[in-house]
């Protein structure tokens, strides 16, 4: 038995899958709100339009364009498949632990599995520049990165708090040839407004979506993109979990229960909704549980229409949620914080397809976990990545109390050589 | 035509290559300086059992144990071989350009290759310490990472003046377990020596190399590690080019030109040697070009015996070599500053197998090469590897002016997600 599977980069999927073919309907459609223009009228003008198309298509395979697939392989998928045994050995459990490294990644995270296909359709749909909204980096470096490779301009907002200390990925960033606001900004009036009342203002991901939105709109040649929450967002990152499922196939075996964390819901997504159909129409026994921050704990909200933004600019969706104006205080796995959780991960706990735990915001259980799990299976997990790894671990513990042999499959979204300082603040290095 | 290759984790290379078997003999044996202890005679207490056999094998091809085959899975391995068809776009050339992403590792470089190996032998040779030296501190990391993977104590002399600014990849050793102390240490009499003369002595590889050598000379249950120059090194990383080797195969090509960075030889040669012998015995025209910076190029030495090390602790090499009390300007490719090139790419050198190019060291054009890298291939090469790119691409703009279609293949030893600082400063971001 190999440690390590993985797939030729011909054997890559060539089609993505849309899990809203295979859950029970109605699934809840965004809506707009009372009073006000219509936001999902306006919807044309804001999101690139394959995007949209994809948004809502029953289809349920859904073909990744030739050159996307090319952009995939130059990214260096399929990625690896891990049998975690000194992991297990370490915690002397029966359970069999597998993880997913989508560390290895061009800019460090899943993020350019969207990213990649987002760039794409805006440059087939003539656009010339990206915007878009950032919160822990990594996916305004991934949009960085797509851009770069598909000659588009990009323009990022990123919360503040966030941009002022992360320095290096500022530069990876730049380096891309992207252009970067700390955000609030003075580039949009959302930006001014707040900078008004305070110059200081520390920003959040709904104030940086709503810079985004406000920039793309003003420019004819621009587009927004979002990297979390929206169907489509999930659908691209729907390659992890196919690679997945071909991988723990080739090995004949099959998860028990699959792990990962969750801030917006595309990297958890991603992972889990290829393997949904067989749970939710074919029995199967597999949990899903979603890894949180008791900063950010989402799916422990109300399950309630609301907005996506901040400013309110878009469209209302049945979502899990703290509030669209909720304030979160800062971790380190800054990418989980956020007020939703998408729509379609949101609608699959309401039928009480997911599980979740939310760990305490100070975060020192999760990065001894990640330290654990660097001192064994040797690499160095994003904060968020963190989440993942506690959660796993923690289960894993269960099946030793148990003594179930049970197989644990979980997702590293990203690595994080750009995001030490977390580890050396909250472990006190 | 796909633009990544690889193999799958069951087709990895079961054996490394040992060139010496196939380059004309006599290869240059170590020797004795004259007068003072025998330093050959010293060497087994000095260095791993099982490497000192490898440094002076007659076997062609030696198994790598099943183990250490699990650890490269573990660590990722195969890894892949791009083609750069959007750098090839960029530069409008009609040379055909190809990559082996060693960055996708654990510790961010190669010198995970050779460092599993010797963690591996060490601890099978009853050692529960391993001791070495780092420069630019990707050898530290990974013998960090080998070393908490095999259950081993890991001790590091750093040199103190990237020491001080690498605040992340010293965390990122602690992270891993190991002990980390700047060089010249109180830890050694070698480096309180140079301490009591100057407290802020920034260090050298040198002098790190001997504090790393006297450490583990004191402690019957250490062994001394050492991260490049020496035959078993290159050998080790021989699993780099054996799978580049492979994956030309695959797609039915060969290259005309190989090009790496070099410092102490072990990614240059653990690239080019498994081709080494179709040239030397086959006659294949096929150039090997090493790229150097110009405050460290040690192939434009001269071609003599010399030591490993600054304090005459090593047996006597016979390489080019600037000399080992040499002085070198710093660079933010500070793996490619040591004095003496390792023999066998010496040897080679000087049988007229070796070109060498050597860049100015205020990295200006190394620097801006790899920005074009990065934004058309998207990957952050580290500074070292900036070199690779550097000279390939002046290849591929010669092969342009000459209308030539060569095939160029690149080894990308490291990523750069922890030296954004050195991008900060030379591209003044």
């Amino acid at each position: 038995m190999k440690n390590q599977i993985n797939l030729l980069p011909e054997d890559i999927p060539t089609k993505w899958y849309n899990v809203l073919t295979d859950i029970p309907q109605p699934f809840p459609p965004p809506k707009d709100p009372e009073g006000g223009p219509s936001r999902i009228e306006a919807l044309p003008k804001l999101l690139i339009g394959e995007c949209l198309k994809q948004e809502s298509s029953t289809e349920r395979w859904i073909d990744i364009p030739e050159a996307l697939i090319e952009l995939y392989l130059r990214a260096g998928r399929p990625r690896p498949l891990f049998r975690a045994k000194a992991l297990e050995d370490a915690l002397q459990t029966p359970a069999k632990l597998y993880y997913k490294g989508e560390f290895f990644s061009p800019t460090g995270s899943h993020k350019v599995n969207t990213a990649l296909a987002q760039a794409y359709y805006a440059g087939q749909e003539g656009y010339e520049r990206l915007t878009t909204e950032t919160g822990a980096g990594q996916w305004g470096t991934a949009l960085a990165y797509a851009a770069s490779l598909l000659g588009l301009k990009c323009t990022i907002f990123w919360v503040r708090a966030v941009y002022n200390w992360k320095t290096s990925r500022r530069n990876f960033m730049k380096l891309l040839g992207a252009e970067v606001y700390p955000s609030p900004s003075d580039q949009t009036d959302v930006g001014r407004a707040l900078i008004s009342k305070n110059p200081h203002h520390p920003g959040s991901l709904g104030i940086a979506i709503s810079e985004g939105l406000e920039d793309s709109q003003k420019d004819p040649k621009a587009t927004y993109c979002l990297g979390s929450v929206l169907n489509h967002v999930l659908l691209h990152q729907t390659i992890i979990g196919l690679e997945t499922k071909r991988q723990f196939e080739k090995i004949g075996t099959y998860p028990d229960i699959m792990v990962s964390c969750l801030g917006g819901g595309s990297n958890f997504g991603g992972f889990i909704l290829p393997f949904v159909p067989d749970v939710v129409k074919g029995g199967k026994k597999l949990r899903f549980i979603a890894a949180q921050s008791k900063a950010a704990p989402n799916l422990q909200g109300e399950y309630r229409y609301d907005f996506a933004d901040h400013a309110e600019l878009t469209p209302m969706l049945k979502m899990y949620t703290l509030g669209h104006t909720a304030e979160m205080e800062p971790i380190k796995g800054d990418g989980l914080r956020y007020h939703g959780c998408s729509p379609i991960i949101s609608y699959l706990r309401h039928l009480g397809f997911i599980e979740t735990v939310a760990y305490p915001s100070d975060e020192k259980h999760v990065f001894e976990r990640a330290r654990l799990f660097i001192q064994t299976e040797g690499y160095l997990p994003a904060p968020e990545s963190a989440y993942s790894i506690a959660c796993a671990i923690d289960e894993a513990l269960k099946c030793k109390e148990k003594g179930e042999a049970k197989v644990i499959a979980f997702n590293i979204s990203g690595h994080g050589f750009m995001d030490m300082l977390g580890y050396q603040e909250v472990l006190k290095m």
